[in-house]
């Protein structure tokens, strides 16, 4: 199995079933640093659903995207970092619970093998799911949440505790995630109560609302997400939401007022040196992005974090 | 509370909140003999998601229907019904389970005030909850089911026995459905397996497929229907994608080769005499219909079926 | 200037600022046998808007069209009838009086000069103006309306006496129309009041429903029609909603349940010998047509009429 | 009657007939200080038409947006100000005079009673039948308009007087706004004559562009602002073509080059103290606005209006 | 590798990178009958274009389709023939004729190989190089053309001879088709030349149009295929513009007034005994297809010539 | 003939057979400074196709615009140049060679005339036959490109020379650009080899990346400009996707992460006193641009390069 993606200056992009970039459909783990897999769950979705259809989405855009990277010395990403798509994880429509046990046994298998997962949601609960199966191997997580919203609200409709509102809770709660050590980035917007952003504090992430990050300056933001996470193992999940609803309408919850993509690809290439052990893009939602710009921006997003990844690696 | 439906030809169709066919929203009960209620639940949804938005679709289309029905005698539907709209029933996304029990509590208080409920789904699981609620009052229900699929599967994902391709094996285990007084109409197109069909004639139902209904016609096929029914009391299911796509885009499990919008009024406009105790139009997506047609044909489908009852009132 | 239209086997057809069906844009009507002509207002539209576009929106698939018609022993329409683009009479949005005025004035230019005008509307009113301009030469006309309403109620809105739902009656108090040889064909769905048939019967209408339109057959009805308009100038008037919402999806009001595409065209085919003074295919929306079928068949609808015309030229 | 909106925490957003906010739907005035009310008028429009559908479509997405305002101290905007969705206005397609006038007179009703009107247009000729019936009760009126276009036309279309684009040149003539205490906001774009933005200047309006608003910085609009209303009673009217089209695609006459969201909504919320007797949002049109980005854009600021209200109430 | 499709009741339809049916993506032709080979090419469209993105649109909504077809005896199709999705040939946009030297090749690679080819264009022009490949291997074939063109001009833009209008002429003179055994069906709509249709008349095919087609009926057209085939290898071309606009959409040069999809699968239905050495459906355009149905119906036929040439293996 | 548009006040945009911007459709090019003209191949696209419909498309939005331009002094662009739409050139579908030859003699017709050509593409491939034609005039040319990417590659899917990747490699190898006066703005993303931006310094050009323009500002980079162009007759290039596809969804190529509507248009607003022999707005793709806004952008983008032009006439 090759282990570098279909030249697209021989056969066009629009040739052949889309894998990620591209990228050899994976029939082994053996010899792979990391993963890309499709988490294409909707069960946690208060509002719009139809993030299932998500990774193949982004996976169609993401034929646009090219491996040298010229926003970290022109490494091509993937002579660092062999990676492959994995497909999708199985889920179970209409049980929640079902869904994320059979995603964090997906997401284990790569892990259990050494492969850093790259995952492509599915609604933001399936994040608990990876944070479930990474943190087996590397403990209690730091994690970097780019994000509208908190998503550490307690409990949703009939008092249940799963949702796309819920995983950083519940992932403080079950252990796995180090709230001392993870940060929050993006809030904005109304909100349900008072709390809802102060409830994150409580449980002791750190927080940056939409407002701070452009007082601070992503220069500062870098430094105090370095800081926060201190070297320690990190996950980072990036609800595509965070963005401004101009330049990812295909989401679930969308909150006007965010940053655009040039301020968030800007953000994104300054972060450095940060030990990744998983990372997703959740909460695209094709049915909403007619032109597909959400997707791409899904697609170029998770193909910045492979950079940051692959940078480490010699 | 006026029980007749907002004037068109006074104000403007776009003018207002949209209820079904402009008929009053309810804020009691009392005096009604019939209620619309939207069943806004798609995880039982295999495939294509988006259904819960289906009540509200149906309600935007519906304002283009009038009161008075040619085709039954020129009756004015709402002078012989008092019905109002209802509303939605609330759900729990992520838990079909939950869902289901909370739209069989929303359809017993309509049953239990003695109102014929007139349900918008959702998925087709959510007519298990309104057999379950209807059946309380009125016992075993003898079921009249269009649609292209028989939904009679026993599991689904993960041995599963809740989902949109289940209800009527359930509703057959649970006695809330008597299969010898039931008949399923439409079935076509490929199967999982030579079973998908002859599972329905095992559980006890007559079963017409597409191609048998083209070929006995309409009227042997409305005698076959009476016969089978034999006066019992009914529920009339209707799954959009009975119809064919053209004329349905937005459904949720489409299949080419159904009869058109002409073919499919015409045959509901020559039931008669149907002791119907409840019915519901379900898995329409409005994600897929951009041009509202398949809105627009479930609301007149609908309206067909309280055209119906009304008949039968006097 | 070349009477002929564009050739599209030399350049394609998405090649230049689309005419109807690539014709020449008149510059003057000299030498003209008769006009397309559009008529941009959706002033009395109740309910979807933007009919306004339609016009340009016939344009843009006409150029599928070609001059050869089969199904009239194959003649050139264009060298039977010479006929150009003349653009589109201009309106006055929020006065649908005036836009009436202009448009009737646009219209009795062509007339006046002795063309045929085929009118791409635009919401129904539209045709009252082009009538008020063709009766003036021609008197009294014989109406042939394909439709699925009848258009012949008195008031809307506020008592006013203009919208898409009145123009026939208005035509036929006005004198412009000759109700005892004029025919409305195609009406269905749920109505008003038990009158909405009946009124055009009261007014001297002959009425063919959709129901009695295929129980009667094709051949027995085009019988009727020319029994009806018996010789006289006749003006053919086609609202899309005749068709059914599964073939022209793109239209202001909707009606489920009417013929298909096929058998539209296989009736305006079967018509022969009207003496044809004018002609207009109207509600087009093209804001629901995100195929372009509508406009494709609506396109179609109007080239079948000219083929119509051009077959009693020598 | 609450006078609290539905929990979106209890019940998911996609259940029930979508009311602004999921308020209460009025039916009674009693008790209130404020309300929203659709103005679903296109009969102004001079290009795209659709504005009708805005009402409804604003709705639907305004019940992503949540009671507490963390912008303005985290009030809860609904205890402050106890407001309910009255529905929309009636009017009269193709009669924008008619249309007008029943605007107006639904307006008065709810400042009669004592309530600060909340209207969602409709295209932006409303305005001025706000504009009447506010001004009956509080004088001359201090308009703050945010807008690409200015507005002051003087005529249309065959000389007539009333379009979206006369609407503040008609209420100076009629002495309803006060021009001397009134600002224009965010003029920009190409011009029909070299007067469009002096007309404005010359009819006493004060006037700043998009280019003049960013050299100054909000800071000091803001001041500029309040210094031009001088604590008078003061009308907001936001036409969403004020934003850029690229955050804000469904409007009726799209101008690219606005500012966008983020900023959009930093310049409203550093607002204070205007006694705001009236506002609105006006030219949302949801045919071109495909994911909803604008509808959600329209609610996020008409939400913020209420908050600028709210806060001045104890 | 397995030669069974996932199974759709155990794993969601919407997980994993989507192959044709979910047939197994082939690593290897060894061991199979048959094949699924994408044709992405649009380089012939005289009109609308984007059928390189067919393929894919096509394979997303096959997961929709099943394994047993219930029109012929219940057969498991892929028990009776091993078949896999190859994935796409490779094309050269811009250089149409390099395209489908490319396509020959990819499809002459799996002929030679014993694999009987199911193409899924790409405009018509594919069909040439298809029927080169497999005339290479079984002589002049006989060809069954569905179309509503008959795509036998000689000539296009700038005299240049290939494109999708040309195929068929070209094939009928490189002797790779037997015009005596083939024959056209669907043929309709205007004309550029009265020679359109007897052009094909001209080269030896039979031709049957849509009127004609529908005049002799289903059984006596069954039989005139069978008899002009009369046992030679055969070839069947599906353009899918051969139905509705209405059912299909999606498609390169639409033509109104085609039958409809239960009408074209009935037709496919009762096709027997065809040696079927290859066949394709092409002209499928998603860009114009919103709903997926065209992509559906598309699908649906390349199964059903599936099932027919499963039904000649034991 | 008038040399003025169309006046938008008195008849309504949406009335009559678009022209760029309402201007007179040339019937001969005696009189004429400039024309505008469409060049509707996309025979280059080597990802998304569509943008033959692109000239049409950005006729459409381009009535919102007027001809007074108030940021450079208020002129009057339509009495300072005399300017027609002379309509499209021809091309030939799937031989992009033919297609570049019939582009080139159709421009060659008005710089021959004395005009300048203002062009709307059509893929990147067109500029190569407009810098032909335009060279034959006045020599090798200052380029100044804005673009997401350099479209300086050799060569594309097998090895052929022409496609939208290439032309700028081809015009410095005819030596119809002069690279040592040529710039190119905006490159961004990820790249397929290290030396895809270096490429073009090779050649000789100046580029300016994305991040680059920001860093020096804008009044930096036009006195940039100005110096690299150095008063030669210059052509200026827009690909649309230099933009961020928030603000230009529909291009065949999107990257993320580019200058928003608001900045794109103040850059070019600076640019003065260029001695422009000829410019065009490529690669909109109007199959990804729902609500028009990148149809808009590319209108607007034109229409402020025929002032910067216009500026320089008396």
């Amino acid at each position: 199995m090759s282990v570098l993606p279909i030249d697209s200056l021989e056969t066009p992009r629009f040739c052949g079933v889309p894998t990620f970039m591209r990228l050899p459909q994976a029939t082994t783990l053996e010899g792979l640093d990391a993963a890309v897999i499709g988490l294409p769950s909707d069960a946690g979705a208060p509002f719009r659903t139809g993030a299932r259809f998500a990774p193949n989405a982004a996976r169609a855009m993401s034929i646009m995207l090219r491996p040298i990277n010229p926003y970290r010395g022109n490494i091509n990403v993937f002579e660092r970092m062999r990676i492959a798509d994995v497909g999708d994880a199985s889920v179970v429509p209409g049980y929640i619970e079902d869904s994320l046990a059979r995603i964090e046994q997906s997401v284990s298998t790569l892990v259990e093998a050494g492969l850093t997962p790259f995952g492509i949601g599915g609604d933001h609960s399936v994040t608990l799911a990876e944070l479930r199966a990474v943190s087996r191997k590397h403990g209690p997580l730091a994690l970097i949440q780019f994000d509208s919203h908190t998503d550490t609200w307690d409990k949703y409709f009939a008092g249940r505790r799963y949702s796309a509102g819920t995983p950083f809770r519940r992932g403080t709660e079950e252990g796995i995630i180090d709230p001392a050590h993870s940060i929050q980035i993006g809030m904005r917007g109304s909100l349900f109560q008072p709390t809802d952003v102060s409830q994150s504090l409580d449980l002791g992430f750190d927080v940056v609302t939409t407002d701070q990050m452009f007082e601070m300056g992503f220069p500062a933001l870098v430094e105090r997400i370095a800081a926060r996470v201190a070297g320690r193992p990190a996950f980072i999940t990036f609800d595509l939401d965070f963005v401004d609803p101009a330049a990812a309408p295909g989401v679930q919850t969308p909150e006007a007022g965010g940053p655009d993509a040039r301020q968030t690809l800007d953000l994104l290439r300054r972060l450095k040196g940060i030990d990744l052990v998983g990372c997703d893009v959740v909460e695209l939602n094709p049915m909403y992005d007619p032109a597909q710009i959400s997707a791409l921006l899904a697609a170029t997003v998770l193909a910045e974090l492979m950079a940051l990844k692959a940078e480490t690696l010699s």
